[in-house]
């Protein structure tokens, strides 16, 4: 039997969870692969830290090590740095080989070079992986985009952030807290700046954002905001009004515009994405044929992480290449024409001068917190004259029902 | 450019729905498949019934006539009936073409002979429509089962019965009130055995077995019950204690054994399935590395399922067909092995007798009517000595914590 013969970058949770699940199911891979996995060689970093690794695999710290191997058909990459990462990739890409990433900033920034590479190339790229850990967001993606034409992708992509925003509803507890506990529990980093602050989450969204609509918009015009600013009083007014915060990115397009944003939501108790809870992740698709339908599941952790990257293992040797990619049809999945700007609900605080508004005012919830209905380029226009404002959207069902029921 | 020709027999919502989409989504189709794809055909009942139908095409009440067009590539089927539709798919079948189907029922009588069939013949065959509309369920499955062993798969997969659960609980009505605010609605048929009494998720549940375990259960040996014995008191009930009754179809191997139920269950709000509302359908899937995830989103409804049959419709026309089919590696899908039986929460009504029992009462809720620990035999044994007695597992967090917390 032939043998397919992969090289692993980076043995941390996802590199190690992968050469794990390549022995526990080896059987299952055999099967469907029709050959046998064969782990040649692991790029490391530190020679001298403990490692189980059998024998038989090369373990290197050159990359060059790698690239001279004798046979090589596919390169998983798990390392957290983008570079000199996408530097291997291209190097992998042009001596053949298909190549596998849970790498989410290396793919938001380098995505398209690799896609048109590996194409030029006539191998596969697969990065499942890097958007929602298990969540099999990437293909189900793939396969409503062969007719659907989506309009809208909405998701909770960071886990860390969304465990600490329940933390701090569930327990009482204040920002730094809930961020001590998701550090202890190993869900946060020691520097947790990549996920609070939304960096995570805005990579995943223009790795989406490709996918979903063949291309992304300007990064710097795209609202990124973390969870820091969200505090415990927010978190208990928004409860009060059957809302929750989630961090939530959102890809839409509407008139052939990207509208992108990755930041605070307050979402009513009827959306999907309301009773997504700890360090969970899901995804909203609304598309033209279907509807809406939401994926929810582990967005990290080894095994999880591990299992997308097997998925994709299958995915590659099995692709035709040049069938994968982003979408290229931009016009087609333009999605429903919208006129101009729609009006939104907002929960806005930090609002006292209420005799001379410009936005219309719903509800008062407690001093200075109000409900607004407005247009997004209303509430930013008030915001410049106000900077002690703060702001989000709600979605869901309260804009529905719940202002008008009080 | 060549063109695939296709005949759909049926034109009911699901027919039509899918003739509605193949026009309006031509170009995606187009590009996808790198063909055109025209609809060559159509199978009806009533020859009088008015129907906007293209003159271009063959209407016909003889089956016969469709056989014999001098092309045709697929044939997609949406008749609710299952014969005499076996017998026009196995014809399809042995003239070459692939069939794609939304028939349930057909398909949980015939499907393991049709797949046998397409594979002598080397075509492919479709059948993502028949369980939970829109929600790409079986392709899902199949590429989880890549590599995956599932353990258990979990589905509300009947809408018409979790609708009126719903609205039994919101709006406090009776059962019959809320079958009739169905019909109304056109969720319900005027006859709705099939759907209140648990006919049309058992079948989604065969056919979900055989393709997540390669196997089903036998039929008569199923626990199958409907929603009709669900009485608005139940609902309250339930109600306070934090529960929610939902019509849950489950399949999950132990001990190499398959245990298939189909009948209402008591959810508790931390399950995915807690929160699945109205006509939505939802499947949780437990699999042994990716852990745990749900897919939720509509479950019937013209476009929706049209959206899973030109799904199919791609699948059939690029799939290779000696890959397709239900798994029959039964013996590495085994699941986690379990030690005999385990004790699980109940709920259980008409249950005076306290004196001498055999269960573990953890907690009486209202006069005659118990939380209980027990092994399933147990509970049947019980039952067995009390014929009025009800009795409802409870899954998600009321097991684990709210029962002890009250």
């Amino acid at each position: 039997m032939s043998v397919i013969k992969v090289a692993i970058l980076g043995f941390g949770t996802v590199g190690e969870g992968f050469y794990r699940t390549i022995q526990s199911h080896a059987e299952e891979l055999t099967a469907v692969l029709g050959k046998k996995v064969e782990v040649a060689a692991i790029l490391i970093k530190n020679q001298k830290k403990k490692r189980e690794i059998s024998k038989d695999v090369l373990v290197t710290t050159d990359f060059a090590d790698i690239l001279n191997l004798p046979q090589l058909d596919v390169v998983v990459e798990a390392i957290v740095d983008k570079d000199p990462t996408y530097i291997y990739l291209k190097k992998a890409i042009e001596r053949g080989c298909h190549i596998i990433t849970a790498n989410k900033e290396m793919f938001a920034h380098y995505g398209t070079e690799l896609l048109e590479l590996a194409q030029a190339h006539h191998v596969s790229v697969g990065y499942e992986a890097t958007v929602a850990g298990g969540i099999p967001v990437i293909q189900t993606l793939r396969q409503l985009l062969n007719v659907n034409r989506v309009q809208q992708v909405q998701g909770i992509l960071n886990g860390t952030s969304n465990f600490i925003l329940t933390e701090m509803r569930e327990k009482k507890l204040s920002f730094a807290q809930a961020l001590r506990t998701a550090q202890e529990n190993g869900f946060a980093e020691a520097d947790p700046t990549n996920d609070v602050e939304g960096f995570d989450a805005f990579y995943k969204a223009m790795i989406l954002s490709r996918l979903a609509f063949g291309e992304e918009p300007n990064w710097h015009a795209v609202e990124r905001t973390g969870i820091t600013s969200i505090t415990s009083e927010l978190i208990d007014t928004a409860d009060r009004l059957g809302l929750r915060f989630k961090h939530i990115a959102s890809i839409k397009k509407s008139v052939n515009q990207l509208k992108v944003s990755v930041g605070p939501v307050l979402v009513g108790n009827e959306h999907p994405l309301y009773h997504v809870e700890g360090v969970q992740n899901a995804v909203n698709i609304f598309s033209d044929i279907v509807g809406q339908i939401t994926l929810q599941g582990p967005g990290a952790g080894m095994l999880p992480t591990a299992s997308a990257v097997i998925e994709d293992l299958v995915y590659v040797c099995q692709n035709r290449p040049e069938r994968q990619g982003f979408t290229t049809t931009s016009e087609i999945n333009s999605g429903r024409q919208e006129q101009g700007e729609i009006e939104e609900t907002w929960l806005i605080a930090g609002y006292y001068n209420v005799t001379n508004h410009s936005v219309q005012l719903i509800d008062q919830v407690t001093d200075g917190i109000w409900i607004a209905k407005a247009k997004r380029e209303e509430i930013d226009a008030l915001s410049k004259l106000n900077e002690e404002l703060v702001y989000f959207p709600v979605i869901g069902e309260y804009e529905r029902e719940h202002v008008l029921a009080r």
